[in-house]
Order: structure tokens, then C-alpha cells, then sequence
């Protein structure tokens, strides 16, 4: 008899038994209140604003499905077989055409860019090749909570600077490096870490007063600037701001994005761009992590770019993501302007609307009275980089329809009423 | 003007510009010897038994080129989505199946397995999730550069033991974990890698006997087994034997596997079997590692292994793989039997064969005379868990044709003369 059921043993009997350790790594490692909110999002009649996965129904099937089949016939011996680990040459030709069309940077060669799985490989690989455990970088409140996690893996301290309106406080930016320069410290700060556009979860884009000071700071003190862009595109309205790569150059600032929002999730296709030094560090990195990204993914990816443009195909996503956040910012409007202190963005583009309540309220507490009236968020808390309780929650209004969006932001109301009563306030 | 070319700036004058560091681990980061090896491999004319990469007309591009485009079409809201970190739900029920027909191993369910981007990357999050910077881990001399890579990552101290014609040395085991014991660090002695059938690069497999003693140990020590068996299917000759997780039992065995070897490698497919409680730490390791493998790759892996048999269809690549060892094996006798001293391995599978030269012999140094002769191999050298000069070499047959090998094997002997009297031996 050599298997035995572990149904019934829990964690704790297991770690009793044994002499077995996990690494004081594993023992930090937890799930994201995302992932384990987001399982009671899918009761039947649910109205979730919790996951920023886009609408499947924008994805070019047709089109991906017809060379996918062709890919495999005809170029079968680079598509099954082991890539080299930068990435497929092909895709990489044809993000220096995107950065060159989307950011109107220029001047790049193959050895500024690296294909990883996703743009949270990205910032996994950045965080091994810059970071220490110790090391100290930049973040908001709030901030992604991917590149918390994966900053996190690496022991960084995290410098936290308030997000405004118009992107990180500025003052404490220079509040917090001057601090650390005066204790002798300012080595130990490997970079400032910024969603420039429609950041999430605040869908707040970083003025370009500010992606100045940001690059004025990072010269001053020579420090790098690690921006992540997955949202650029998805613009309801106006200009498009130069991007920080673009005002800082690629020697002071590392560019994430990814296909994921623009084009589908499923293929995993995320891209660093920097300084050759830096993908060379990078390139070795990925290199014991995975050894390569999966050819085929990389090369459907290329040869889509190649036969369509994806900037015109992404159109009608964006149109529908709109009205989406005009209906969500309009429902919130009609549901909650009484609420004096509570708050929401507008954002330009992207797909999340943040929204604040007033400052006694938490909504992870209040995540409970939501649930029980089948309408679900991200607390606020999520996104904090260290553990405190928010006041505010994440929206995404991208993959309920319209109606669900006017149901969904009533349903919090309900729940938020509910929860005032409870509080007693 | 924000563009500068760093093309004709070299690492270290960036270095001296600039307060900038990379981290300890990026300072450790080197380019596989293999990957730089290789790249002489391309000249016209030259035959390599460098690459371990399975031949490509072995694969079945038809069946998974109209699976791809039935999959993407019907199966979008899947294949072009994320998916759950865990991996594919139908591809880890393929692989339950395959687990009891290849392993004879059942009782396990859907939360003993993660889906990984490659062995790799399974490589990779066993070291995150078990090892401590500092922690040892028992690898073989000579063991897998992957492995090797991965486990550098972590810090990870070696304890080396030969690999014998059967496998690792008992005597040796049993000796390293003694002395650690006397020395009160056991506690440090994270686990046992080895790769149980046809060993990359020896073509070794690990005797039954030592199986049960391995498995022996780990319970006397309580430690864990990592086996990794890509290669276990491409048997050429014999019967399978049990695995060290067949014999151990999956609270004692962590098995890491692949479809590189069996289907494709362009789809990165891995695996990680183990105990619950390790494969959910896995899990959140993977979350923030890459969020999730590409969905479209798991379900064409699970839709293909749904419709055809893949241990069916990839014997037609071990027969003509057993050829090819066969060929070289037979060119080695008859090139190199008058050399007193040197061997070579005979697998029964997989890709491998590992050819020793006499001790004074370096194949590092050897390397030139070969590049001379369009002939490549990959020095011992790459396989040392410590730096330290090879008599040995790999040697793979799988993508050469037969008469490439013939040929190669005699280019290689007249290398091996050139170079035996430049060392006046």
C-alpha cells in the first residue's frame, strides 16, 4: 500500500508529522483575497464588478482560430519546437512597430525587448534581476496587487506614496527618497514602480506634470523608473500622454505591458522593454524560470499583428467599455450622490472604477452585506501594500452588461444601507 | 532628444556611469554553457549532438493544428481567457489517466497536480517553495543544468554524488546526510533530486535497488524525493521500472514531468505531482510567478490526449530514436574501442548518450579541435553542480540522421587525435 488519501488531513496535522519544512518564502505566500472573493461571485444571479478579465466576446476568434491551424501546418518547426528564450524574433518585429505607433518611441532594436508569460512574469523577472531581499521601492496606495505579490517574493520593503487624482503624490515621493538618502540608505531603493494609465485598481492616470517630476526625481538620484502599461490603449476620450519611457528614455526607465487587454488573456503574452544591459539580466533570469515562452502562443501573436491591426480591431471593445463606465459612473451618481464623502473615479479609459465611501466605513466589512444581496466587489484592502482596512472598492464595469451595471450599483446601495445600520451610523 | 544607443556601450562602463545595481542574484546569473555552445552549432556543414530537442517531424501538427482551430473557435471563453492558476481542469484529467497507465499510479486527485510553463518552471517553484538561501539539496555528478539553474536561484548549497552506471552512489547519500546529521543541519537538507530514467546527460537509470533505498533514506531522514522523468516513455529496450513515487508514495515523492519529450515542446507543458499541501503552496508560488499558463496550450494538450493515444503515437519516434542510439553507439565502438579508458553509456531511452574520455582529457579544451571538424557536443563541464574540468561529454542523437552520426562520430575521433597531440599525450 503505498497511497494514502490526504483528504482529511489538514495542513497543520501534516506539519505535525513531520520534520518537512516549507521555505520561509512558501510560509509568506497567500492567496489573494481576489482569487478567494471572486469564488462567491459565481452563484447564480450574482452581479460581480469584482474580476478585470475583458469580454471574451471582443477577442478575434475567427481570425486567431484560421491562423492558429496555419501556424502549426506550415511553420511547425519553429511553433512546436523550443523557442530561444528572448522570445519569437517575429512577435518582437512587430512590438517595435507598436511601440514605435502607440508610444512613438523609436530607436529600439530586438536587444530592448523580452517576451515573458504575461506581464506578471514581468514583474516577477524585474523583481529577481533588480531587487534584494530588503531593497526598497515605490509604490501607491493603492497599487496593483500583482506587482505587490510579486515584489513581495522578493522581500522588498515597499515606500509607499498616496495616489492623488492625477497619480503618486509627488511631496512624498521626494518626502520618502529624501529620508532615505539622508540615512544613508538611498542604495537600497532599486526603483519607483507606476501604472501610468488608468491605473488598477483607481483607474487614475498620472499627469504629465507629474511623469516630469517622476523622471526629474529619477535622474537626480539615478534611479530607475518601472512603468506598466496594460491599459494604455483601452482610451474612452482624449490625448493619449507621453508615456515615461518616452520622456525619461530607455536608459531610466523598464516598460511592462502585455497583448492581454488588447488583444486575449489566453495567449499570455506580456513584453519588458529596457536597456540592453537590463533584458540581458533579464533574458538569464527567464532562463532558469521557464527556460521559454511557448512558441506557439508567440508566433499566433506575431502573425496576427502582422495580417490585422489590433489598435483598429480593439475599437469596438473600447466603445462597449465606455458605455459601460458612463452607465456604471451615471448609476453611481444616481445611487449615491446623498452620501456625503463618498466618492468615485471617472476614469478615461481602462476598465475599473474606484469608488470611496466615507471614511468609517470599510468595505471589506461590508463585503457580507453585498454578498447577501448577490453583488460583488474588491475591498479596497486588496491593494493596500501593507495589511489596513480601506474604504474604498474596486469596480470593474467591463464584463457585466449594461443592465446588470444599473441592477448591480442599486444592489450596493441595498447592501450599503444594510451595512449603515449595522455600524449604527 | 530622449534616445540613446547603448549598443556600443559595453556592461561595465554602464556600471561605472551609474549608481544602478542589479541584484546579488542578477550578479550570479550566467549564460548557460549549452545556449553559448550552441551557437557555434550553425555553421553550414556541421553536425550536432549538442541539442536536446526532440525531432520535429515527430510531431503531430496535423491533429493539433485542427484541434487548435476547432478550440479557439468553439472553446474561446476558455483558450483566449486566463485561467485558473492551477491549470487546465480537463488537461490535469488527462493527466490523472496517463499518471495510472505510464505510473501505475492512482487515488489521486485534480488537487495533486499543477500544470507548469515546462519542467522548468516546476523546477523553479519547488525551489521557491521548499528552499532557504543556504538550504542543501542532494543532486547528482554529472546532473541536469536545469535543475542546477533552478536551485542556484534559491542559493541552494549542493551535496554532489557520483552517478553510477545504476545510479546516484548510495554510500555517498547516505555519507552527506550523515555528516550534516552529525553536524546538528539536517534540518537544512531540503530534499533529493534525481532523474529516474535515462538520465539527462548520462542515459543512466536508476536501479530498482536504489530506488528503495532512496525512498529508504527519505523516510529514515523524513526528507522529500523530487523525481523528474521526461524522458521515462522513450524506452528503447526493457520494462519500466516503479518510480520513486510508485515505491515512495506522493507524501514522499514530488514528480516533475513534461510533454516536451512525448508531444511537443513549443506548448510548455509541465507538470508537478505531489502531496496536497505542497501543490497548494505551489499554487500561490505560481500566482505570483505568472498569474497562469496560457490557456490555449493546456486545452489543445488535454483535447489531444482526449482523442488520440500520445503513448501510441510517439512510437514511431522511439523506434527511430532507438535507431539512432543504436547508430551511435555502434560508431563510437568502432572509432574509439582502441582508446583505453574511454566509455560510453548504452541507454535503454531517452536522448542521451554520455561518452568519457580518458581522465587526463578535458572536453572543455577538446571543444576547439572538434569546432574545427564541425562537430559538436556539450562538455561534461556544463553538468557539474561545482565548476570543475570533464572527461565527458553529452552526446545526442535524437536530431542527427543516421548517417550524420556515422560521420560525426568519425569527425569527432579525428578531433580527439588533434587534440591528444597537442597535449603531447
Amino acid at each position: 500500500m503505498f497511497w494514502h488519501d490526504f483528504d482529511n488531513i489538514i495542513w497543520g496535522d501534516l506539519m505535525q508529522n513531520t520534520q518537512f519544512q516549507f521555505s520561509k518564502l512558501a510560509g509568506k505566500l497567500k492567496s489573494s483575497m481576489i482569487r478567494e472573493l471572486l469564488k462567491y461571485a459565481n452563484v447564480p444571479g450574482a452581479i460581480s464588478f469584482g474580476g478585470g478579465t475583458p469580454d471574451p466576446e471582443t477577442f478575434p476568434r475567427h481570425e486567431l482560430a484560421q491562423i492558429a491551424k496555419e501556424i502549426i501546418e506550415n511553420e511547425y518547426k519553429y511553433t512546436l519546437q523550443y523557442s530561444v528564450t528572448e522570445g519569437d524574433p517575429e512577435l518582437i518585429k512587430q512590438i517595435l512597430i507598436l511601440l514605435k505607433r502607440v508610444y512613438d518611441i523609436d530607436r529600439l532594436s530586438n536587444e530592448n525587448v523580452l517576451i515573458t508569460v504575461g506581464s506578471q512574469q514581468a514583474l516577477e523577472l524585474v523583481g529577481k534581476v533588480l531587487i534584494d531581499p530588503g531593497d526598497y521601492v515605490i509604490v501607491g496606495d493603492p497599487e496593483y496587487l500583482g506587482a505587490l505579490s510579486a515584489f513581495r517574493m522578493r522581500d522588498t520593503q515597499f515606500l509607499v506614496v498616496k495616489f492623488d487624482d492625477d497619480g503618486p503624490d509627488i511631496d512624498m515621493v521626494k518626502q520618502k527618497i529624501k529620508q532615505l538618502d539622508d540615512s544613508g540608505q538611498i542604495e537600497y531603493l532599486k526603483f519607483i514602480y507606476v501604472v501610468s494609465n488608468f491605473q488598477n485598481p483607481s483607474g487614475i492616470t498620472t499627469s504629465l506634470e507629474k511623469r516630469k517630476a517622476l523622471v526629474e526625481i529619477a535622474e537626480q538620484y539615478d534611479l530607475l523608473i518601472v512603468e506598466d502599461d496594460p491599459y494604455g490603449v483601452l482610451r474612452f476620450k482624449g490625448e493619449m500622454l507621453p508615456s515615461l519611457m518616452k520622456i525619461g528614455g530607455v536608459e531610466r526607465v523598464v516598460l511592462l505591458n502585455t497583448f492581454s487587454k488588447i488583444l486575449c488573456p489566453g495567449l499570455r503574452i506580456g513584453m519588458i522593454v529596457a536597456d540592453k544591459p537590463i533584458i540581458r539580466k533579464l533574458v538569464l533570469a527567464k532562463q532558469g524560470t521557464d527556460l521559454c515562452s511557448p512558441s506557439l502562443t508567440m508566433r499566433l501573436t506575431a502573425r496576427y499583428l502582422e495580417r490585422y491591426d489590433v489598435l483598429e480591431q480593439i475599437k469596438p471593445a473600447i466603445d462597449l467599455y465606455r458605455k459601460k463606465k458612463d452607465t456604471m459612473v451615471k448609476a453611481l451618481e444616481e445611487n449615491f450622490s446623498d452620501i456625503i464623502g463618498a466618492k468615485w473615479t471617472n476614469p478615461e479609459g481602462g476598465l475599473f472604477v474606484w469608488f470611496t465611501l466615507p471614511k468609517s466605513f470599510d468595505t471589506m466589512e461590508m463585503f457580507r452585506f453585498a454578498e447577501e444581496n448577490k453583488v460583488f466587489y474588491i475591498p479596497g484592502e486588496a491593494f493596500k501594500p501593507f495589511e489596513e482596512p480601506s474604504s474604498s472598492m474596486r469596480m470593474s464595469f467591463c464584463l457585466p452588461s449594461i443592465e446588470d451595471i444599473h441592477e448591480g450599483v442599486k444592489r450596493l446601495r441595498d447592501a450599503f444601507d444594510k451595512y449603515r445600520s449595522y455600524k449604527g451610523l
